[in-house]
C-alpha cells in the first residue's frame, strides 16, 4: 500500500500530535473505579499496559519487529483515560501523526484504541476479584470465554464462517499476494477471517477478502484480529481488522484462536508459525478429540511448496505419519483452497449441530492443560523441555511447542530479548535425530528471511540446539 | 387495548402451548455453566427464580395483583434452557398461549424472557464468585451499576433524555389516559420513557410516547422496565416495554431508577407510589445532593388534585415545608409538564456536563446506606421503624420509606402475605400528628381504590397504626 | 386518542404556525422546472391544488367531513416551495398549530406533505408531457402504476402481505375498536395495511396492526393511504400512514387499492363502502376474472351483523346469488378473519407465482374500461345510470358504483355539494325492486348515522329515487 | 490485483456459465411494457445495447481496449428479462465465468447489471413518449438531470463531496499507484469518487478512497461510475463501482460530470483525457460562468510533471494564458491535491449557499449548446472544425474537444473504427503552430505509449494533421 507511505511518513522525525478523542465503535461504559484504575498515574502496570498496547494500535500499519523501537520513536508518548458526561474521553499526549488525518484520529484506530481499554480494564477487573480460576483447565477456559464474549466476538445465531489463518509476519511478497488471492477467494464465499493481526500473513487473507466482500456487497464482515501484550508491539495490528482482542498472554491467544475458529489455514511463516501448528497438532492428537472434524490446510505458492514439504517431514519424524491426516497442503491453488475450506466447515457445522454444541466457541475441544498454562521464556524452563521420542505424542508436542515459543520470544519479545542478553542463547536438548531435523529447519528459515528480526542485521540465534552440537 | 381480550382470552380455562424458542434480541452468548445452572431441574434457588419471572413475562398485559395466581392458573408451566448450535434453546412447557400467535411467540415477549435470563444468570454468577461488595454503599452502587450495563441499559453517547415514571399500577381511566397524554407530549419532544414496567401508571406514558415517536419517526426509542423479582409477578411487563432488568430486590430497583433517569414524574398511585416518592426525596434531602438539580414533578387529571394535596401536605408534616422545594405539582396539564420536564433535564445535563459526570449514570447522586439496604418486611423489622419528629429529616425519611414498603409486601408480596396471615397486621408507631396523617393517607388510598389487591374483595388491612389507635 | 386533543387544542380560535421546513422522508430531489411549477403564486390549479391537499395533511387527525371547513378555519394559510442547497424548502405560512411541537413540525407530518408534494409534481409532469395515454384502458392502468411506482409503494422482493381495509369513517366506537382488533390480529402476523387514510375504519386496522408490529418488534411497516385531492379534505391522512399516495381521481384510487392489495377486508361504512363494494364485485364478475383469487371478507363487531345482510340481500338481489361466491361474511370474530385472510393471501401468492405475475402490482386483474372512467357526478351523468335487470351483471354493477359516487360527491365533495345547491338532488331511476332496496339500505345507513354530514345536522339526503317514489 | 487473475483466468478458452438471476440493489420494478420492449428478441436496437452493455458489466475488471474483442470471446452470450413473481428474472446464456462464484453471479456485478437495465430501459421511455427535448438547451440539461435522478444518484441532504477524476485507463503503474494514493488521501477527509468507471485513472482513485472509508468506518459510501454505450466495451466498469449510470452518448455523459462533480481532477491521460479536459475549459471559459467555483486540479506523480507541461503549455497556446486560472497543477503530492479540493468544496458548498443553488446538481453552470450537442466522429464532420486562432475561445475550445472526440472514437469505438478503416484517417485541419503543438503533444501520447489501442501493436494513428504536412 505505496500511499500509506505517501501519506504518513513525515519529511523528517517522528511527527506527533496531540489529541482528546471520544471513543467510538461500541465502547461498553466503563465505571468510575475502571477509569480510575486506567487513569492511575503512578506508573502501575495496568497503565504501562494501557500505554504500550495503545502505542502499538495508533502506529497500526507500520512494520517493525523490535517492540522497543516504538517507544524509543515516541518516547513522550501518553495515554489517559477520564470519565465525562457521553461516556469516557481519551487523551492522547504526543501520539503517532499518522494515526490522524488533519488532527482527527482515523476512526478505525479509534475503535481499536476502545477494544484495547475494554480489554485491558475487563482482565484486570476480572483477575483483581477472583472472577477467573487459573489453576484449573476448565477455569482458564472459561476466562477464554468470558474474554471473548466481552469483546463481543462470540455471537450467536451466526452460520459457522470463520477461517483462522496463520502464517509469517515477513513473508515474500509473491507469498503476500497468495495469501491475498486464498483471502479474496474466501471472501467470495462468505467466510469471514481471523488472525493474529499483524502484517504479512496476518493482513493478505483479510486485505483479499475485504476485497470480496465488497464485491459480493457483504456487510458486517468480521476481521478478528487476537493479539496479547507480548506480540502486540512486534506485530501491530493491520487498518482492516475491525474487532481486535488483546488476550492475557500467548495460550490464551492460542486458544482463542482454537475455540473461534472453524478451520485454520496455515500460510509460510517462521518459528512463530511453527509453534501454532504443534500448538494445534497437539491438541488434535489428543486421544478426547479424535472424531472432531477441525479442517486444516497448508497452504502457499508454488513457489513455498519446499516449506511445507519440511514441516510435513518434522511432523512425520517427531510425531508418526498418522499426523499428517489432521492436515491437507495444498500448493498454489487459491480456489481449491477455499473450496476444501467450505466443505470442512460444513462438516464442523453437522457436527456441532449434531452434538448440540455451539458454533461460537468450540466447547467440544479438549486442550490438554499442558497446552494451556503459560510457558514462561527462560534458561530454566527451556532446559527442562524433552524433545525425545518414544512420549506420548500430544506431550512431545507440547514440549516442541515450548521450545518454539521460546525461540519466538527469544527473537522479539522484551522479556526475552533481555533474557537473551543477560545469559546467552537458549540450550535446547533432544534426540540426535529430532534435534538435526529441528536445526535443519531453523536454518532454513533464516536461509529464507522468515527469522527477520529488529534493525535489519544478519540473524544471531537466540537458542542452542545442545545435541547438534555433538 | 380491547383487542388483546379479544385476541387472548380463550373460550374457558388457560390455554397453553408448548414450545422450542431460540432467544432472540441480543440474548448475550451463555457459556455452559451458566447454562447448567440454570437447566438445574433440581428445584434450586435459581430455577424457581427464572420460572416464576419467566412466567410473569408470558403473561404480560395481564393485570392481576396476586402473585399466586399465576402459578394457579399454570401450574404445570416449566421452563429449561439449553445449549445449542446458534446459541441457546429454551424450551417452554404449558405456557400461557397469550404469548403465542399461531404457535409461535411472540417476538417483544421472547425478547423479554431472554432479559430475564440474562440478569438471573448474571447475578448469580456475580454475587456466588464475589463480584459484589453488598456490604459497602460504593459497592451496592457498583453492583447497580454492573447490572444495567450488562443489560445494555447504560448508553454513551447519547443526550440525556430519560424520564422515569412512577405511579400506581390500579388507577382511574381517566388517570391512566391523562398519563398517556403526557408520554405522549414527552415523545413527541424526544424523551425516552421508563419505569416499574407493570400496567396502569406504568404503561400509560410509554403508550403515549410510543405514538409520538410513530408520528416523529423516532426510531431506536427506549421504554425501560425495571423489576425486581418480588414484584414482576404481580406487576409483569406490559407490552410496550423494549429493555427490560431485573434487579435483586426492591432497593437496587429504586436506586436503578434514580440513577439512570434524568428526570421524574410522579403520577397517582398508592403505597408503591408513596413509598417511591419517599425514597427518593429522603435522598434529595441528604445535604450532599443540596446542588444536585433533579427534576421531579407530581401530576395527574384535574379531578386527582385531591391526591396531590394530600400527598404535599403528608411530606411537609413529616419533612418541613422546605421538602416542597424539591418537587412541582401540575395539575391537568400534559404539555406544561412536558416543557417542565424539558427544561429540568436541560439543567441536569448542564450539570453534568460541568462537573464532568457521565449522562448515563448519576455518580453524583450521594444515596445514603440506609436508603441502600434492604429491608425485610417482618414484623420486627417493622416494629423497628420510628416515625417521629425530631430525627434528621432524610432518617426519618427513609423510616417512613420502610414503612409504606412492608404495606407494599403485605399487600401483594408472596413473603409479605405470608407473614401477615401468619401473624396479623404489621403495628407501625409513631408521633400522633404523623401517624393520624398517614391513618388519614392510607385511609383515601382505600377510598380512592388504590389499594386494590387480590381477588377484588375489600381491602382488609395489613398493619395497624399504633398511635392512631390511642 | 385522548391525548391528541389535549395537546393539540388551543384555548380559542385556530392557532397557526408559520414555518420553514426541510423536507425528510425521501422526497425525490425535484428539478428547477418542477419547483417554479409548483411556487406559482399566480392561483394556476397546480398551486391551489397543492395547497388544498398540504392542508389536509397539516390537520392530520382531525375529524370533519366539511372539505371547506378547513379553509375557513385557516384561511390565511398558504404554502411554497422553494429551491435551496440541500435540496428544496418549504415554506408554510399560517399552517395549523397541530401540526407543530414547539414550533417544530412532527416528522411524520413532513413526510406527508412531501408525499403531496412529490405526487402532484409527478402528475402534473406526466399529464403536461403527454406520459400518460388516458384515452385507453391499458393507458390508465400503466398511469396507475406509474404513479405508484414514483411513490416507491411498489416493492420488489417483498412476499404478497398487504392487506386492504375499507369501511367507514365515521361509525361507531364499537366497530372502531373492532377494526383494531382485527389490525391487531392481522399484525401479529406480518401484514401490512392499506386504506383509504382516513378516521374510522381506515384508522383502526392501522391502528392495530401498529401495535401488533411493535410487540412482534416488526420494523419496515407499511401504513399505506391512498387518497385522492377530491376526498382528501375530508378524510385527512390519520396520523398512522407511512407512506401517503394522492391519486389524481377516484376510479384511478380505486384502481391503486385493487392492484397494490393482496386483500380485501371491508368493514361497515355508509355509501362510500358501498361504492367501493360495487366497484370490486363489479370487477370480479368479469368473465377473464373467474379463475384469479381474489380475498374478500365483510366483517364487523357481533352488534353489526344487520349492516352485512343488508349489503349481501342488495347484492344477490341486483348482481344475483352467486356473487356472494366472491366474499365470506365474519362476524364478531378477529383472529378468523386474520386467518382467513392469510389462507387468502397464501392462495394469490401461489397464483401469482404459477402465473409469473408481479407480487407488487396485479397485472393479471382485468378492469373494464367502465371502471376505469371517471364518473362525474354531475345530473346529468346521474339520470344516465340505468338501474335494471337484465344487463351484464359488471355492467349493472358498474353503474350501481356511479350512482354510489355521486351520492358521495353530493355530500362531502365541493363540485358535488355545490351541484345540489344549485339543481336539487340528483334523481336515480332503475327498476322497481332495486329502488326499493336501495331505498331502504339508503335509509339504514341514515338510521345508522352513517351518513353523517358537516356541520352534524340531520342528514338532508342530496339524491332522489325515481321509481321510490311511485 | 493478482489474485483477480488467479481466481478467474481459467486455463484456456473463456469459460462461460447460464444462469437465472433474481436481481438486486434497488432494481425499480418494471411495468409488463418495459419488460416486454427488453425481453424482445426480434433483434431490435433496445436488446442489441442491452446486451452489449450487459455483457461490459459482466467482464467488471478486465482490461481491452476492444470493443468487438469481448463478441468474439463470448459469441453466444444473450441476456433476456422476464417478469416474475417478485419483480424480475434475469436470464444470462454462456455469460463470462469470471462474474460467478460456484455458479452464483458475484452480487456487485448484479448490481451492474440492474443499472445497466435501469438506464436502457429508462432512456428509451422517455425518448420514445417524448419525455425529453433533446433540441434545446434546457432540454438537454433536463434529460440529463432526469436520467441521473432516475439512477438515484442526486441525492438531497448531502453535503457536497464528490470529486470527479479523470485520467487514463492506460496509464503507468507509477501513475496508478500515484492516483490511488489521491484516492485515499481524499477518502480520509470524507470524500467520494466519480470517475468514467473504467481501469487506470478511473479506478485508482476509487480504490484508494475504498480503503480510506473502510479505516474511517466510512459507509454509505459512493463510487460513481457514469458511461455511455459507446464507450462501456473498451472501459468496463471496474468492480468497486456501487453506482453505475451509463448515459446516452458522450456529450450527456460529459455533461453529467460537470454537474454532479463538486470539483475535477485529472490525472495523466491520452486523448480522451484532453478531450475531456478541452471540454470542462471550453465551459468555464464561457462568460456567464465566470464567477462560478470549479476547483479543478491536473495532477500526476514526478515523473509525469512533463505531461502536465504539455498540456498546459498547449492550453495557453490556443486559449491563451489567463485559461491557466482556471486549474492548478499539483506534482507529486497526493495530501496537498486532498487538501486543496477540500477547500475548493468548500468554496462550492459557500456559492451554492449563497446562490440557493442544489448541492447535488450544478444548475448554475451555463453550458453552451455546443458542448451539448453529439458530434459524429465522420470525415465530413472532422472536416468541418476550424482550429484557429482568432475566434471566440469557447467556440476554439468546443472544435478542439469535437477533434479529440473524434480521434478517441477513430481509436476505439466501433462506429468510428468502420470509418476510418473504410476512409482512412480524419483529416483535421487549422493554424500552423497549433496543428504543431497538437502534432507534437498526440505523438507524445504515443511515445507514452497513452495511445494504446486494441491488439497491443504499434499504433496507427487514426488522424492526419492538414497543417502539421505542410
Amino acid at each position: 500500500m505505496n500511499q500509506l507511505n505517501i501519506a504518513t511518513a513525515p519529511a523528517a522525525g517522528y511527527a506527533t500530535v496531540s489529541a482528546q478523542v471520544s471513543p467510538t465503535g461500541g465502547l461498553d461504559v466503563l465505571s468510575r473505579n475502571e477509569v480510575a484504575r486506567l487513569s492511575d498515574a503512578s506508573g502501575t502496570g495496568l497503565h504501562v499496559l494501557l500505554r504500550r498496547c495503545a502505542l502499538a494500535v495508533l502506529t497500526s500499519g507500520t512494520i517493525s519487529d523490535d517492540p522497543r523501537t516504538m517507544f524509543e520513536r515516541y518516547p513522550a508518548f501518553d495515554i489517559q483515560v477520564r470519565q465525562q458526561d457521553r461516556g469516557i474521553r481519551i487523551e492522547l499526549q504526543h501520539a503517532p501523526a499518522q494515526a490522524f488525518v488533519d488532527g482527527k484520529i482515523i476512526r478505525g484506530i479509534n475503535e481499536l484504541l476502545v477494544a484495547v481499554i475494554r480489554d485491558i480494564v475487563y482482565v484486570a477487573a476480572q483477575i483483581e476479584q477472583g472472577g477467573f480460576d487459573l489453576a484449573d483447565p476448565v477455569g482458564i477456559t472459561h476466562a477464554v470465554f468470558e474474554i471473548l464474549r466481552n469483546a463481543r466476538v462470540l455471537q450467536a445465531q451466526k452460520d459457522p464462517n470463520l477461517v483462522v489463518c496463520w502464517g509469517g509476519h515477513s513473508i515474500s511478497r509473491e507469498e503476500y499476494e497468495y495469501s491475498k488471492a486464498v483471502g479474496y477467494q474466501l471472501g467470495l464465499r462468505g467466510m469471514d477471517i481471523c488472525t493474529g493481526c499483524g502484517p504479512g500473513a496476518m493482513k493478505g487473507p483479510m486485505k483479499g477478502a475485504n476485497i470480496a466482500h465488497a464485491k459480493q456487497r457483504h456487510t458486517r464482515n468480521r476481521y478478528i484480529g487476537i493479539s496479547e501484550p507480548g506480540i502486540i508491539a512486534a506485530e501491530s495490528p493491520n487498518p482492516i481488522v475491525n474487532e481486535l482482542v488483546i488476550m492475557p498472554d500467548i495460550e490464551k491467544r492460542l486458544e482463542a484462536f482454537v475455540r473461534v475458529g472453524h478451520g485454520i489455514i496455515v500460510f509460510p511463516g517462521g518459528v512463530g508459525t511453527a509453534e501454532e501448528i504443534l500448538y494445534l497438532l497437539g491438541i488434535l492428537l489428543h486421544p478426547d478429540n479424535r472424531s472432531l472434524p477441525f479442517p486444516l490446510i497448508f497452504t502457499g505458492p508454488a513457489h513455498s511448496a519446499g516449506y511445507f514439504e519440511q514441516i510435513d517431514r518434522f511432523l512425520r519424524l517427531t510425531l508418526g505419519d498418522s499426523v499428517a491426516e489432521h492436515y491437507r497442503i495444498i500448493v498454489g491453488q487459491p480456489v481449491e483452497v477455499a473450496l476444501e475450506m467450505v466443505r470442512g466447515v460444513e462438516r464442523v457445522r453437522a457436527y456441532r449441530r449434531a452434538t448440540e454444541d455451539a458454533f461460537f466457541f468450540n466447547w467440544g475441544l479438549r486442550i490438554p492443560f499442558e497446552f494451556q498454562q503459560p510457558f514462561p521464556a527462560t534458561h530454566e524452563a527451556v532446559a527442562g523441555l524433552s524433545l525425545r521420542h518414544g512420549r506420548p505424542r500430544h506431550e512431545l508436542a507440547a514440549d516442541l511447542r515450548r521450545a518454539f515459543s521460546a525461540i519466538v520470544a527469544g527473537n522479539v519479545k522484551e522479556a526475552g530479548v533481555k533474557a537473551i542478553e543477560a545469559h546467552g542463547p537458549f540450550v535446547i536438548d533432544g534426540d540426535a535425530d529430532i534435534m538435526a531435523a529441528l536445526d535443519a529447519m531453523l536454518k532454513a528459515f533464516v536461509a529464507d528471511d522468515r527469522m527477520k528480526i529488529p534493525g535489519g542485521t544478519a540473524y544471531e540465534p537466540c537458542y542452542r540446539l545442545a545435541q547438534a552440537e555433538i
